[in-house]
C-alpha cells in the first residue's frame, strides 16, 4: 500500500464519521476533556462523558466507542472504566486506551496493568515513554510528557517497540511523537505530520486518543482508525501552525480545533504523510 | 406584548445584571465549567462553583441564583444538588436546572426526578430530548445532544410540552433548539434568535442555563429570565457566525464569549427575535 | 535594588524556567485547570495534575514545585493536598498555596487553616479578602473574588497586612489587585503590571499560582519566584489587552496565553513595573 492509498482510505474514514456522527463515551481526565468534546464534535462525531459507576455502562451500551484515558485518575473512576471496558467488550465496540503517565507513579502502573488485564483493548494510543514502560522495557518517563531520551520514534527501535506489543497485548499500539508508528502486529504504518508546536499544547495527545475513538467507532478497521486519528491530528496541527504559529500557543490551540472542523478527505489527501511498511 | 416591548425588558434586565453583579453558584459537570464561569463573567454577574456537600449550602446562601447542571453525574454531588437546593427554596432564591442527558441513563433518569421531586425549580431548560422525557412522553435521547426527530421545537406541540410540563411542575420550562420555546404555564415566548453552529460547540446548552441563572439573580420574573438568557445565547450565536463561523469551531466558540461580553442593552433591542404568543 | 535590577532578575529567572523546565505538580480546581496546564507549558515548564491519594506523594517526589489551589475543594483531594504538602516539605521543594475563597464557607477557612498548619508554605498568593481572611482581619469575602471594599492593594496597610502575615506564616505572602504586593516579612515587592481586563476572565488568579511554582520550581528565592510569576501575568495581561481588549474577554484570555507562550526576558526589561521597597 503507498502513500495514496492509505489517504484515501483515511478521507473515507472521514467522511464515515460525518455520515455516522458516532457516539463516543469518554472516561477521561478533568484537565483536557472540554477539548476533547469539543475536537470529538469537530470531527463530526457526539461526545458523552459519564464517569459514575452508577451509568458507566449504560452510557457505553449507547455508544459506538469507549476511550478509556487516565490523565487524572482517581479510585472512583477506576471501577467505571472496567466496567465500561467489559461492557463494551461484551458488544464489540472499540476501546480506546490513553495510558497518560504510565511510569510516573505505582497507582498508574497498576491501574493500567489492571486495565489491560481486565479489559480486550482495540488501540492503545501513548507516548514513547509510556508505551516503553507498558512493554516492560527501560523508559524515563517525566511526568505526563515523553522522556526526551525516549522520543525516537521514527527508529527502527520504535517499530519493534510498537509490534512486539502489539503482538504481546493483541491490539492495534500507536506510539505519537515527532514520528507516528502505528502496528496492528502485522501492519506498521509510519506517520509524518505535525509539529513540535503540538507539545505545547496541553491534551494535544487526548484530543488525538478521542479523535481514534470518534474513527473506531465509524469503522471496523481499527489499525485504520488510529492511523486516521493520528493524522487528522497531525495535519491539523500543521494548518494550525501555518495559521496561529507565530501568534502564540493559545491561538493555536485554538487553531487546531478550528482545523479539525474544517478537515474533508480532500485536505487529507492533499496533505498526509503516511507509509505502510 | 409585541417583540419589541420583550426586548427592551430583556434589555433592562442586562443591565441589572451588570449592575447588580450576581452571585451564581453553580454545581456542574467537569466538561463545561471553564466556559459556565467565563460566560458568567463575560455577561457581568459573578460565577462560584463549589460541589462538596460540606460546603453547598454555605456557598448557597450568599449567592443570588443556584445553577444545577447534571452533565457529569456523580454520587458525591447529588447530594450537594439537593441541599444547595433545598437552601436556595428556602431563601426564595431561583433555581435554575439543566437534566443533560436526562433519558439516556437510569441514573439520570432517577436523579432528575429526585431534584425535581425534592427541589423547587424556578427554571427548567433543557432540549427537546430532554424535556419530552421528563414529560413522559416519548423520546428518543441520544447521549447529551437532542436526537433530531425530536427538535421540532417551533411546533404547535413543542409549545404544549412546555406549556403543560410548565403546569405540572409549577416553573418555568424552557425548550431550546432551531427554535426555542420558554412557558411558564401561562405565558409562552418563541425566541428565534441562534444559529445551527452553536451545536458544533460543547457546553452552548450549558452555559445558557448558567446565563439565565445570571439573569433570575438579577431580577424576579424567571420567564423573563428563561427568555433574557436564551435570547443573550443566541444573539451572540449569531455575531459569532458572523465574526468566525468560517474559520471555524475554535474560533467560534472564542466569538461566542467575545459577544457576550461585548452584549448591550441596544444590541439586544437591535437583534432579539422574542415574541410573546 | 532599584526598578531595573528587579526586572533583570526576572528575566534571568524566567530564562531558568525555560531551561530547567520544572516539572510543577498541581492540585487544583477543575474549573481552571486546563489554563494552569496550559499556562505552565508556555512559561517553559512542564505541568503535571494528580490529586488521587494513592499517588499524590509520588508525583510530587518527581516534580520541582507543588501548587495547592482549593478552588473546587472536596473531601477527597484534601488528604492529597496535605500528604502531597508533607512530601514537599521533606524534600525541600518550594510549596506554593492559593486559598480560593478562603472566608466563603466554613469548609474553606477550616481546609485552609489545616494546610496552614499542617504543611510549610512557601508562598501564599491571594486577593485581598482571602489573605485579610487569612490574617484573622475584617474582610469582606464575595465568592471567590475580592470584594471592592478590600482591594486596596497598594496603600501602605496593604502593606502592613503582607508583611505581618508572612511573619506570622514564615512564608512569603503576595497579594494581588490593582497593585500587587510581595513580602517575605523583610523584603517588599510593589507590582504594578497589569489590567482590570485580567478579573473579566476565570483562573487569572490560578494561572498566576501555578506560574509562580514555575518560577519557584526553577530557582531557589521565593520572594522573586513570586515577583517574577505576578509580573509575567502582569505584563501578559497588558500585552493581551493590547491586542485584543476590543475583541472580547474570550479573545482576551486566548491573547494572555499567547503572551505568556511569547515572554522573554528582553520583554520582561521593557515592561516590568516592578519596585522594591
Amino acid at each position: 500500500m503507498n502513500n495514496n492509498e492509505i489517504s484515501i482510505k483515511i478521507g473515507n474514514l472521514l467522511d464515515e464519521v460525518r455520515n455516522k456522527k458516532p457516539l463516543v463515551h469518554n472516561i477521561t481526565n478533568y484537565v483536557t476533556v472540554n477539548d476533547c468534546a469539543n475536537i470529538l464534535l469537530a470531527i463530526g462525531a457526539s461526545p458523552i462523558m459519564a464517569d459514575d459507576i452508577k451509568e458507566a455502562a449504560d452510557i457505553t451500551k449507547i455508544s459506538s466507542a469507549l476511550v478509556i484515558n487516565i490523565g487524572t485518575l482517581n479510585e472512583r473512576t477506576i471501577e467505571s472504566m472496567i466496567v465500561s471496558g467489559k461492557k463494551a467488550n461484551e458488544l464489540n465496540m472499540p476501546v480506546v486506551f490513553d495510558p497518560v503517565g504510565a511510569g510516573a507513579s505505582e497507582f498508574r502502573n497498576a491501574t493500567t496493568k489492571r486495565i489491560l488485564d481486565e479489559v480486550k483493548i482495540s488501540v492503545l494510543r501513548g507516548n514513547m515513554s509510556e508505551i516503553k514502560f507498558i512493554s516492560g522495557l527501560e523508559s524515563s518517563t517525566k511526568g505526563v510528557d515523553a522522556s526526551e531520551s525516549d522520543v525516537k520514534t521514527g527508529s527502527d527501535e520504535g517499530i519493534d517497540v510498537a509490534k512486539n506489543l502489539s503482538n504481546k497485548l493483541n491490539c492495534t499500539v500507536a506510539i505519537t511523537g515527532a514520528t507516528d508508528i502505528v502496528s496492528d502486529g502485522e501492519r506498521v504504518a509510519i506517520l509524518e505530520n505535525g509539529t513540535k508546536m503540538l507539545s505545547n499544547v496541553t491534551g494535544t495527545g487526548c484530543m488525538t486518543t478521542s479523535l481514534i475513538g470518534a474513527f473506531c467507532g465509524a469503522g471496523s478497521d481499527y489499525f485504520l482508525g488510529a492511523v486516521s486519528g493520528i493524522t487528522s491530528m497531525g495535519i491539523a496541527g500543521e494548518i494550525a501552525f501555518e495559521k496561529a504559529g507565530q501568534i502564540g500557543t493559545g491561538s493555536f490551540h485554538i487553531a487546531i480545533i478550528d482545523a479539525i472542523s474544517n478537515l474533508t478527505s480532500e485536505v487529507i489527501k492533499n496533505m498526509a504523510k503516511a507509509t505502510e511498511i
